[in-house]
């Protein structure tokens, strides 16, 4: 059994506390948040707190989630570290890679288990194309792109605020980009991003960037909250990936998607100059009917709860950490560059 | 009237023959090609040659189409430039920036005239996003999207030797870029492509360009000849433009497209964390009906005559050439830097 507090009672630590109580291994002790109004819901048989230290104190707690605005991230791991608590951290884990980095240092020297809530692992639309990715069947893949556009412009809340660690960047961001980085193999050599306010004065609402690995894959991420098409799914989640033996696609929160292949190359003609055929034609244009081969992807069953369900094994010493600091080490560290890419207009060498 | 001799009387040799043949303002003197199975089926009121001099001696042609293979273009405008013909050349003008550098020297010294055939300029569904982005309804435009793909996988024909100036950059790729550049305003400053070779092992055959200017607009250039879904019109060219004040697409070879904005943006609540709400779908997700309002394009008629027409009109002296060497110096330069970008996985200063 984990017996949890969870520290920060907004729209995410709620939502870890809707997910805590569907789990029959886990067991809500204390919630705590700075304003009062947010704790007025919980439950009579759950402790409430309006100060961090005070719910570090019940000695019943063994786990903390920590899900406050990102800039005070780095104090609350230190101490709930130092009052000896196992640590589930939001995300984006912290402001840089440094700030991070203190914080692996600091849980390690406590002896205290940490891990951070990339919960977007286990989205349906992701495990679809990582599955494909991972059977090889399309060949030498040379591209992977994931998509997702909005239509509102503006952020909310305290996201509109770059010291609280607002924007898309650390919102969005460092899920597609982990996504990316868990799927592709090989050193991360080269990132190129363009990074936006848009709509927002002061924080990012549109990124592209490019990741280039040496394993030859190309990550390619863009969003954009203000990116308008009135097409059907446009604003969802959309993945391609090319290989040299076919392609694949996944659309949509509730993803559908197909492996696609040709029946058969264009045969060269080297050495003989054509005159005729339908030139331009020959290269773009719409396939002759069956030349396009479609195959069904392979069956997939995430859900977010597999975040916990993983750590519960791995603190039942059944299976490694599913979402190791060293990988968000990496993340974090890719984020910084990816600042610096955006703000110099040129490419960064990472890895 | 203007009297023409077409070197190279190949698919382009002969496009620019049928072409040439609807112009009340043209006449086709003669034709070449080192092939005579080329030059079959030419009505006998046309000259033929095997040879380039023999046709360049005839002094009743004052302007030669050339549209031999890539890498002999240099030669053959060396010889048009001595013999005094004003010369239409066809793209990519030369296999690297120095060598149009030294066309562009070779023909101002003969005094002829010079222009590169980039009849892609006259392209209805660029003009269409042209016409959005010139007028400046869009608000600030953060990026334009260019993207083509294909079934096909090989190159056909010469096209696979690079020697011979093959592979997509040099057929299309100019196409693409011409047309960004020509659309862009402000000086390019940096330049980063991911360029492979897919299916084909010595040519490129997909590549992935990204143009940011100091005007703040990011040019964004996507082709394969191997990118498969099986959607309706998506083997054919697709454009974005995303500004702050609306977006606008333009699909397909026949294109159709919208202006496409919102009602309303989401208001920011700043200073207050709401725990109700959409949480993640205030960002992302279907919007509510009526939020997206949609605006039909400008009307825009354009065909590729027009490059012949406007050429026309520059012979007379009606108006300045619409196609000048110095914009293809530009553009040669930046495909002379997209391949060292590509080869070195970095990004290449450009202006």
């Amino acid at each position: 059994m984990l017996n949890f507090g969870i520290i920060g009672y907004g729209f995410m630590g709620q939502t870890h506390g809707d997910m805590l109580q569907k789990l029959d291994y886990a067991k809500i002790v204390g919630v705590c948040d700075i304003n009062k109004e947010q704790l007025r819901d919980v439950p009579a048989d759950i402790h409430t707190y309006l100060k961090a230290d005070e719910l570090l104190a019940n000695s019943d707690i063994d786990t903390v989630i920590i899900a406050v605005p990102n800039h005070i991230h780095l104090e609350m791991v230190k101490k709930a570290a130092n009052a000896k608590k196992d640590i589930i951290l939001e995300k984006p884990a912290a402001m840089n890679g440094p700030e991070f980095q203190e914080m692996m240092v600091l849980t390690k020297e406590a002896n205290v288990r940490f891990t951070i809530h990339h919960q977007r692992r286990w989205d349906k639309d992701y495990r679809l194309i990582k599955e494909v990715v991972d059977s090889q069947t399309l060949g030498d893949i040379y591209t992977i792109k994931n998509c997702l556009y909005g239509f509102n412009g503006n952020m909310h809340d305290w996201h509109v605020y770059p010291e609280f660690g607002g924007g898309m960047l650390y919102d969005w961001g460092v899920h597609l980009i982990d996504q990316m980085l868990w799927m592709i193999p090989g050193k991360l050599k080269t990132i190129y991003a363009d990074v936006r306010n848009v709509i927002n004065q002061n924080v990012d609402d549109y990124f592209n960037i490019q990741l280039y690995f040496d394993s030859g894959i190309t990550g390619q991420i863009e969003l954009g909250t203000y990116f308008l098409e009135d097409k059907e799914k446009w604003f969802e989640r959309h993945w391609f990936v090319g290989g040299d033996k076919g392609s694949a696609y996944v659309d949509g929160f509730e993803p559908k998607g197909k492996i696609v292949r040709t029946s058969e190359l264009l045969a060269n003609v080297p050495g003989k100059i054509t005159m005729t055929a339908a030139g331009p034609t020959r290269s773009f244009g719409p396939p002759p009917a069956g030349r396009l081969v479609t195959e069904d992807l392979p069956d997939v069953n995430v859900n977010h709860q597999m975040f916990f369900d993983h750590y519960y094994d791995y603190v039942e010493g059944k299976e490694e950490l599913a979402v190791k600091p060293e990988e968000i080490l990496r993340l974090m560290k890719v984020l910084d560059a990816i600042r610096i890419s955006a703000a110099e207009h040129r490419s960064v060498d990472f890895e």
